[in-house]
């Protein structure tokens, strides 16, 4: 958790860190300065507060987060930056070398992080590190100190994610009554103008309901799709899709709260009036899946353990598994879980091709096992976000029932 | 723009691109790949089609590029990965042998674009360049490849943004009709059950019309802000803010079509019921600079001139300005405007600190003069998105009414 920075850093010998990136979302900026949006360069020597530094205009802003704040006037960059306008890479070195000097990093190890252009970062960090040689700046390319922080949750991000959980299924809910709400004329649901409902009016019905509940699907990627798309995961369903009894939907929510900036995950597969018997089979199946991880979730397992129990209970019922079959597209083609945060995929992860996750109190993570049959017409997926609490219990943060079958009342 | 990419590749030197960068947004990837949201790996060789590298699942998303798609499967990367598992470093670099070696790619110079993870990306392309010597992976600093593209639209891209345009004037219409539909009592706007109508107010408002046009604000970074908030250019206003009587609002809108990725930016400065005398003075004075820019815009002119220019006007006027005092926190304190697509911010760049960017056809820019004044409670800006035509005539996106005060028929 946050608390462990000063901690993390020690453990891999960092003097400082820096967060560049640009003005888009840097959910490593985003953790470190309390959700501001400014586009600030953030330095944080270790055992100091993190400081933003921006230009003069997002200066309120930046103070929201409530730690020091510096602007490009403490710098006096505009004087440099009009010096050095003909050689933009003295440029941008005298810029560094000004805040460098300013926290006193003469030497040593600034870890590098955030988010941003990748080709400008690589050649401004071959440039820093020419022109600093006494400063190793160290990425990290895997299990970064964002990721170990990030994969435990305190208690007031705990209760958060519990609130966005709340919200989020309760959106889930309103279209679980805009669909019910609906009749249907030979198999399919229709309006009361009796046309025929489609994906795009359920979308555009989600979308609404989301911002009234405070939340947003910044790309506009949830998942709702129906037969065949179903079957592929990420699929996210075709605005023209109509909508037929007995047809398996797959619906993935995964918003982020417009405040806080934390995702919930969570996914129901619902078949309308009435469910095909071998959707219903495959239902039964995921489910026991997700009831024996729910079961066995404890402190200090790894994670790749609930993978593998994944595949056990899905190869036992018949499916092919990435574990039985690696590369198979259909069946069980995925990972059980990831946490999730301000970012929607963080550590852990629940893969079978990774060991070193493990399960902690205070981890939040995605659990969802699901089978796929593309060309059987249908997919399944049941998905909740689950946290450990502090008796090493997992518990649900998503409060909504799993029932596959919605019944039309209209 | 997009047909350039072979020439500026071959200007570079550049025998092959690569874009990295993860799940989360990617203007160079969405460029390069139609818009497509896959999580794609995308390789391009010069003077041939860029080519998706997906996981199974997402391979019905990248198709929809028109693009050539390969599959983790093509590259049998999950045997690759059961192999190196436990040694992450190899992995990924036995992973791009396969890449490089299906494009058949083994010497010469590779650009490397995309956003992501800075950190993890750094010794990710470390790691190339010490495994394949005779390869050179370059980035770039400034001016990259996909900032020239970028920098003329091509007659499809200019007709999306004219209709996103359309549509977010359509939008900027509501909120002003909104407004205008309440009354006001001792200076304050008022709802019908007499409490103060809020910038929270219309900020919900503006969201549910935004998705009803098939916008997005992806950030939830709206500016509207009243009173002092307005003299700072980058203040997206307070939630409890009471509108009233008078005041100057700087209403600042750039949404992104849900649909195509393109953003639309355009500012309008409101009081309403009147507009205080030292408002209307600056507001006239901004509006001279909006004018006199745009009746000079020409192809072939340095950017610079504009921006320039601006500061000539404004500083006529008795306003400090980013060149008369660099740093200023009162007055001009911005540049004249950027170029946009499917980013809010591209080139060309309309900065007194650059003088290598130049108006062409097809450039989709920004106007938009302002000054800010916050210890005396206000700010004006006006911006529209401009373009230069076929026959090199500066012409506005953004047709909506150009009225400082906004009257209440309530």
């Amino acid at each position: 958790m946050k608390s462990d920075i000063d901690r993390l850093m020690a453990a891999r010998g960092l003097d400082a860190l820096a967060v560049l990136g640009g003005e888009g979302d840097n959910p490593h900026r985003r953790y470190l300065t309390n959700g501001v949006k400014a586009s600030a360069v953030v330095i944080k020597k270790r055992g100091e507060p993190p400081t933003l530094i921006v230009n003069n205009m997002e200066v309120e802003e930046a103070q929201k987060s409530g730690l020091p704040v510096l602007t490009h006037n403490d710098f006096r960059l505009f004087e440099l930056w009009e010096q050095y306008k003909d050689d933009r890479a003295a440029m941008f070195v005298k810029t560094w070398e000004r805040f460098l000097a300013h926290f006193g990093i003469v030497r040593g190890r600034v870890g590098v992080y955030g988010f941003g252009n990748i080709g400008a970062a690589w050649e401004q960090l071959k440039l820093l590190s020419a022109a600093f040689p006494d400063i190793e700046f160290k990425g990290e390319r895997d299990t970064s100190l964002f990721d170990e922080a990030v994969s435990t949750k305190d208690a007031a991000e705990i209760a958060i994610m519990r609130e966005v959980g709340e919200r989020t299924c309760a959106v889930m809910q309103a279209v679980w009554d805009f669909i019910a709400g609906h009749g249907a004329v030979v198999g399919t649901v229709v309006k009361a103008d009796g046309s025929a409902l489609t994906v795009g009016d359920v979308k555009r019905f989600l979308r609404v309901k989301l911002l009234e509940y405070g939340l947003s699907d910044p790309n506009d990627e949830t998942i709702f799709a129906v037969g065949r798309d179903a079957g592929f995961p990420h699929s996210r369903g075709q605005d023209g899709d109509v909508l037929r009894l007995g047809q398996a939907i797959v619906f993935d929510l995964f918003p982020r709260d417009l405040r806080s900036g934390y995702y919930h995950d969570m996914t129901r597969t619902w078949s309308i009036g009435y469910a095909a018997p071998e959707v219903e089979k495959a239902y039964g199946e995921v489910r026991l899946a997700y009831d024996r991880v729910m079961e066995t979730l404890a402190v200090g397992e790894k994670t790749q353990k609930y993978q593998l129990l994944a595949c056990d209970v899905l190869e036992e019922c018949g499916h092919p598994t990435v574990r039985s079959q690696p590369g198979t597209t259909t069946g069980y083609m995925h990972s059980l879980g990831h946490g999730l945060g301000l970012e929607i995929h963080e550590r852990p992860s629940f893969t079978h091709l990774r060991d070193d996750d493990v399960v902690q109190i205070g981890s939040v993570f995605s659990v969802e096992p699901g089978v796929y049959y593309p060309e059987r017409g249908f997919g399944v997926r049941i998905e909740d976000t689950v946290y450990m609490d502090e008796s090493g219990q997992a518990r649900s943060l998503t409060p909504f029932r799993k029932d596959l079958v919605l019944p039309l009342k209209g």
